[in-house]
């Protein structure tokens, strides 16, 4: 495993003691981040962008390489980047920068491993608070993101609510779903069946590649539809001598194990193990009453995006989070997009995306 | 693994050597077999049923055991073993006292292991051909199965198609999905990576117990829906001192684990990498011209069951082939399971299902 990471555009801040939601405390750590655009006199064009399970800082593109939000981020588009400052910053426990269980236990100059303490999504949103305030920044114009970035969000706008003007979730959810704990189950499970896993001790060692290849084929799956992988890969095999030999492969599995590969080459066992806890544990409502008082306590317009081919963020989960905010006289809208690529749209379906999120910022409707 | 088999009512059936889909030959084969009720004298009451990926030839129960299809069998039921023969077989392949790769090789005098012929669904069907015809049956009433049983409903339709009254394939399709062969290469994968499984040669040493665990919950979770577990499990924990502790686990986790537990304890891991590989390559069409012309090839009256929340097989590809069938002025209608039990519904629906069956076995219409 080699991460490769853009030192020329990250920074590092450093954060302060954090209590973790665990109770756990957390020294030392350290977010990777990175900006986009200019921070105002005024300081109040700053937007918050929060990464997907296996995404990094690096949201927008430049001579460092594309950006995994490029169709939404730059000038003219709906993050202008000629009007908006933007951050996106590496998790709390991912492997981009930020501390996390790769990182050298500063007690013991080795890697946490397994003994790096659990962080939820809520962990990640307090990092974050830190990393915005320390710009001088009071408010935000918005924090938004897709997936496990859009769980940052719901948490955002219920544990900060008066320090964002908008808040905008995308095929995400308030609390993860017994599926999504499901689907965590045996990836994670993928991993830890990985003799070389080791209890997480593998590093200076062999890195688990067959357990996390399995696990993101299994991931893979989830983020794509039914109706994509017909299309796009339909019954036909990878050419073969022997189409009924047991080793013999279709296209669509080739596919798989080269998603597999791609993120063993960049991504960390440990980091993926710690970041599906996270998503397992996400429940803004843990500790606030019920779902729907949490929910209530958001106060930024909010503009929730489902997907109608999502399989894993179902679409009706955001809209009935929105319709409710809207009963309680909140301004909450929710859009719905039209795709054949399943969860993964978010990174996809830019244009329909746009517009939306751009006249949502400008006019705080849509 | 201890594969517990009612010895007492199996009957095992000696098959002729059989030309494979892929050429290859398997001789000195076995069929192990179960009937309910009694063949006529006109030896025109016979019924055959074909079981899923991890079923046996127990489909109805007795002092032996409870049947897997006992909501549909029996006196009074749809398969009304007061009126029909019913006749089901472990598939070729399988574990229940067929001839699969747990099954000494004749010329080895060893378990097959990964040296066993890939067999096909239309294998499947042909060993189930020469059972039938040994009991001087001509036509049978009808053919019927669920998911892997359903496949071969499908076959038998179209490579006998003059032995059947009736066809009633159930959540199922006549070539598998790309999403279906996609899960099958992660629930295949699983396996490979136990190191325990030894490229197959696991027989009396260390069965690759993690390995189907793994496969065994990853197929639960596809066979289940999304709002069942929701509504089951939610977000329920299994109790602990430490909800964060990275093994603290949530209900649906410990559910799949002892799903996974259950199978290891009845199924042979080999067996199961070998119906999964049958199930890959069924594609009706294979030979035979598009898949139009071949479903066309079907003769018998056609019941397709699709069930509303099946993401496995969706119900709108059985829909779909029912619709061109009738457009060919066949005789095919469609039924829909309104479930919130997704692809298991076929196990669990029987107040629709042995309505619609039983009328359609009548009077050949619902």
């Amino acid at each position: 495993m080699a991460v490769q990471i853009n030192e020329g555009i990250r920074r590092l801040f450093q954060l302060p003691e954090l209590i973790l939601q665990s109770g756990n405390r957390l020294s030392e750590a350290v977010l990777a981040y990175e900006t986009f655009g200019t921070l105002n006199t005024a300081k109040d064009n700053a937007i918050l962008v929060c990464h997907a399970l296996t995404g990094d800082s690096h949201a927008s593109g430049s001579e460092d390489g594309p950006g995994w939000w490029d169709g939404l981020m730059g000038s003219g588009k709906a993050l202008d980047t000629d009007r908006y400052f933007v951050i996106c910053a590496n998790v709390l426990g991912g492997c981009y920068g930020s501390t996390g269980p790769a990182t050298l236990d500063p007690e013991t100059g080795k890697p946490y491993a397994m003994n790096f303490p659990t962080v939820t999504i809520r962990d990640m949103v307090q990092a974050q608070y830190h990393l915005v305030k320390s710009f001088g920044i009071a408010k935000l114009r918005s924090v938004l993101g897709g997936s496990m970035g859009g769980m940052q969000a719901f948490e955002w706008g219920v544990t900060y609510p008066d320090m964002l003007e908008t808040l905008i979730p995308i095929a995400s959810c308030g609390r993860f779903s017994t599926m999504g704990i499901a689907y965590n189950n045996v990836m994670r499970q993928a991993i830890l069946n990985d003799p070389d896993w080791n209890d997480g001790e593998y590093y200076g060692k062999t890195f688990p590649e067959k357990g996390l290849n399995l696990a993101r084929r299994i991931g893979m799956i989830t983020y794509r539809s039914f109706s994509l992988y017909e299309e796009r890969f339909g019954r036909s095999m990878v050419p073969t001598a022997d189409p009924y030999a047991m080793d013999s492969e279709y296209q669509v599995e080739r596919y798989l194990s080269y998603q597999g590969e791609k993120l063993v080459s960049r991504f960390d066992a440990n980091s993926y193990l710690f970041l599906m806890k996270a998503m397992d544990l996400h429940d803004i409502s843990i500790g606030r009453g019920d779902y729907g008082e949490t929910l209530a306590q958001i106060q930024a317009k909010t503009l929730m995006i489902g997907i109608d081919s999502d399989f894993l963020f179902p679409a009706s989960e955001l809209k009935q989070d929105a319709d409710f905010l809207q009963r309680m006289g909140k301004p909450a809208v929710y859009r719905e997009l039209n795709s054949i690529h399943g969860h993964d749209a978010f990174l996809i379906e830019f244009e329909q995306m746009n517009e939306w999120i751009k006249q949502f910022l400008e006019e705080g409707k849509v």
